[in-house]
This record gives structure tokens, C-alpha cells and sequence, in this order.
């Protein structure tokens, strides 16, 4: 028989978070699993790496479950980086991160720890996936999503991942029995229309909260943010080469002689 | 004769670096100049943003120029937005970032705390470009990027720039007379060969910092790396569109039913 494949989970909500528990538990019926992931919340962190600063890791137990645990003080992709480095004994088979508990879809994935740490383990040529599912809250419910986060990582570890090509998986917040199945999509051009909350000190200074509403702008039946309204699970191919090849041409015609 | 451009500067290493104090200088030549940018040095922060946490916002005054500037408490990230809907009483023609002190070329656009500002800036709809020096010391020399700043930025505000497209614009540290001219180029495969410097705290516990080594994999001679490399200054139109549309139709192929 094969080897058991190896697997790296990691999130952006915290080594404790639900997310991640229900994702572990998932990969163990694929492969041998560690954790490395951080020991606080870093949502929002897009893809920041910890260079001012060290790093602690520590070996941790938090369930009864066979993975190994270790919990970082950095980001996600500082995650990525010391496991890869100074945890794993041989590059892993398949790098997943999340459950992510709030979508990850269209323009979010620019801004998502969850994502980020995907995208750094693909950088580093390690097939990877995130996932994530549309509800915030902190006891959100990922039973329905176990099914085809094992169905996907099966698929990925079977078949690999296009080459330089990460997966941006989001679950619509359903009961299993209303999920329409998966469509592979592609990102929606959506934004966020950004509310400052403005609020004063008890000394009189002001400050401020990042507030927002998510605007999609895509009408598109072919984008993640239509699959999702519409009971499917998305699957997005993420790249991390961010050239925008098609405006090579347009911007040659500019003169850079004045 | 035309109103003003109104033209928006930020950066990643903090208001106070010499790289944001030589972009000031030059974007007043082409226009009204507000700053928003952080407090403290960011760097690597990629395309983070605060929602765990307030954000500070103060008036200050640090040269004798004619910009008006505010310091913030968050990413650079978070400065364009409180920008564009606390301080701007109109939307900028232009939003500029940097000059940062080290290089943003190919792959590290990904980590990049300028980047990610001027991505915001393009994400909100406004023309943007982050400009970098290969030069990580904080009194690098400036000078010989100036004029060039100057004819980009200028294209920009008459050219525009081409729809959901920011520019990458990276400087070779070479005196004025070597710099050969302006490439548009694509970004290199690259990546970062991590290497953790692991050390014990007073009390024996262990903790890393991360360092690297840059390894450029792309011998193509139209890269960003070949460009820097040969004395050109490299201009990469950048994407927040990540989707891979080649690997969607291989993504069909994947059986979901079992």
C-alpha cells in the first residue's frame, strides 16, 4: 500500500477556532496530519509575513485527535514558512487551510489570512487549497461542508492541482441537504464600500472602526458570488502571478521620453 | 486652464522615510498633494487590513511642503480607505505609494505593503502605482528615480491607466547616468529560499526570525528580474482579478460525485 500522504493544515482564525477542528478531522481520514497555525485570530491579514519581529512556536495538545500541533505566533504565511522549514521531515502532499469562518469569496480573497497561507504553500510549489464557509460566527456549523472538503482535498491529492494554481473553496451557510454540488468558477468582480465608524476617546480623541457592505458588481452565472447565491459550493483557481498580461500592449504606447 | 490633479501618497514604511519624502516632493510638481500613511514601518504586511482594532488618524507636520498629511495607526491598506471616506473631499485622480525602500518585483508584490496600497487604491476604481528602489537602507538615494517618478505618474494622469490594473514600478540602485530607460515587463517566477535564524530566549525557550534568499526560476528575458537586472527600470501592469482562467476547463475534468 502507499504511503499515507502528508498533509499541513493551517487557518487564519486561530489554532482552537471550530474551522480548523472540523478541518483536521476531515484530513485524517486522507493522510497523516500536522497543524501549524496561529495561537491567536489574524483575520484580515491578507498576506503579511513577520519580518520586524521573531516568531514563537510551541508544541501544543488540544484534542485526543492523531495529528501534531504546534501554534505560532505569527501570520499564516509565517505558518506556512516554519512548517515547511523547521517542522515537516519531507515536503507535504497537500497544504489546507480554514475552515475559514466568513466567505473568502471574490475580491476577499486579496484580503484573507486563509487564502494567504494557501497561496504561500502553492508559491512554494505545495498543491493547496483553502476553505471557507459563509457564516462569521464563531459556533458556525461546518458538518455540511465535511463531505466535500474530503471529496476536494481527495480529488487534489489524486489528481494534483494545475501547476502555479491554488483553490478558493467557499460553502454557502446551508443545511447539507440544500448544497447544489460544486462548480468551478471564477472570481466576481465585487468590493467592499467601506463605512468608518467615528468614535471619540474618553480624552477626546477621535478614532476610528473599519466598517462595510460587500457590493458585487458581476452579474456574471459563471462567478463565485453567483454560485454561492445560487446553493453551490465555489471553487475558484487562484494564481499568483499577478500580471495583467493584456495591458503589456496598451501601456508600450505610452511615451516615456518627455 | 484644468483644475489641479488631486493626487493621494502613501507607503509602507511610514510617514517619516526618506522614499515617501522624495515621492512628495515630486508629486507636488503634478498636482494637490494629500498623505495618508502609517505611523510606523509596515513592511511585509501584504494586503492587510484592520478589523480587530481601532484605527488612530492625526493631522501632522513634518516638512514646510504644501501637502497636507495625517499619520495613521493602521496598514497601508487601511490609509487608502480612510483617505478615500474620512479625509478626500473628492476622489483622488491618482494614488502613489512608496518610494519604498527595497524591492517589490516579482513575487514579492505579493507581501508588499505598498503594493497592497496602491491594489486598494485600483480595487476603489482610482488610477494607482507603488514605486520601489532596490535599495533596503533607509538613507538610500532617491535622486536618480525622480525624474522617471515624474513621466510615469504624468502618463498615468494623462494616459489613465487601463481598467482594474495597477502599475508595479521598481528601480535598479544605479546612479542616474546608468539607468537605461523604462520596461513594461510581466512579473518573474521567483520565490524565497527561507531559512529560519532560530535562537533561545534568557529563559531557554526557542523562537526564529525569518530570513531568505531570493531565487529568481525564470530566465525570460520580458521579466521584471531581467529588466532590474540590466539597468532598466521595470513596470509590471498588476491584477486583483487572481482567478487562473487557463486551469478552469482541467478543474472540470475532476469527478465531485464520489
Amino acid at each position: 500500500m502507499a504511503k499515507r500522504p502528508l498533509i499541513l493544515v493551517t487557518n487564519d482564525d486561530g489554532i482552537t477556532a471550530p474551522g480548523i477542528r472540523a478541518l483536521i478531522e476531515v484530513m485524517l481520514e486522507l493522510g497523516d496530519v500536522v497543524v501549524v497555525a496561529p495561537d491567536s485570530p489574524q483575520s484580515g491579514m491578507g498576506h503579511a509575513i513577520t519580518i520586524n519581529s521573531m516568531l514563537h512556536l510551541e508544541r501544543v495538545f488540544i484534542d485526543n485527535g492523531k495529528q501534531k500541533e504546534y501554534s505560532c505566533s505569527g501570520t499564516p504565511a509565517d505558518c506556512v514558512k516554519l512548517a515547511v522549514k523547521e517542522i515537516l521531515d519531507r515536503r507535504p502532499d497537500l497544504c489546507v487551510s480554514g475552515i475559514n469562518h466568513g466567505s473568502n469569496s471574490s475580491i476577499n480573497v486579496i484580503y484573507s489570512g486563509t487564502m494567504s497561507a494557501a497561496l504561500e504553500a502553492g508559491i512554494e510549489g505545495i498543491p493547496a487549497i483553502g476553505f471557507s464557509l459563509l457564516d462569521y460566527n464563531y459556533n458556525a456549523n461546518f458538518n455540511a461542508s465535511k463531505k466535500y472538503v474530503k471529496n476536494i482535498a481527495k480529488n487534489a491529492l489524486e489528481n494534483g492541482i494545475p501547476k502555479n494554481v491554488v483553490l478558493n473553496v467557499n460553502f454557502p451557510n446551508l443545511p447539507e441537504k440544500e448544497l447544489k454540488g460544486i462548480k468551478i468558477c471564477r472570481q466576481a468582480k465585487a468590493n467592499w464600500e467601506e463605512e468608518f465608524d467615528k468614535r471619540q476617546t474618553p480624552q477626546g480623541k477621535d478614532y476610528y472602526w473599519l466598517t462595510g457592505k460587500f457590493v458585487n458588481l458581476d452579474n456574471g452565472k459563471d462567478t463565485d458570488e453567483w454560485a454561492l447565491e445560487n446553493g453551490y459550493i465555489s471553487v475558484v483557481p487562484v494564481q499568483f502571478d499577478l500580471t495583467a498580461h493584456h495591458a503589456i500592449s496598451n501601456l508600450n504606447t505610452w511615451n516615456f521620453n518627455d
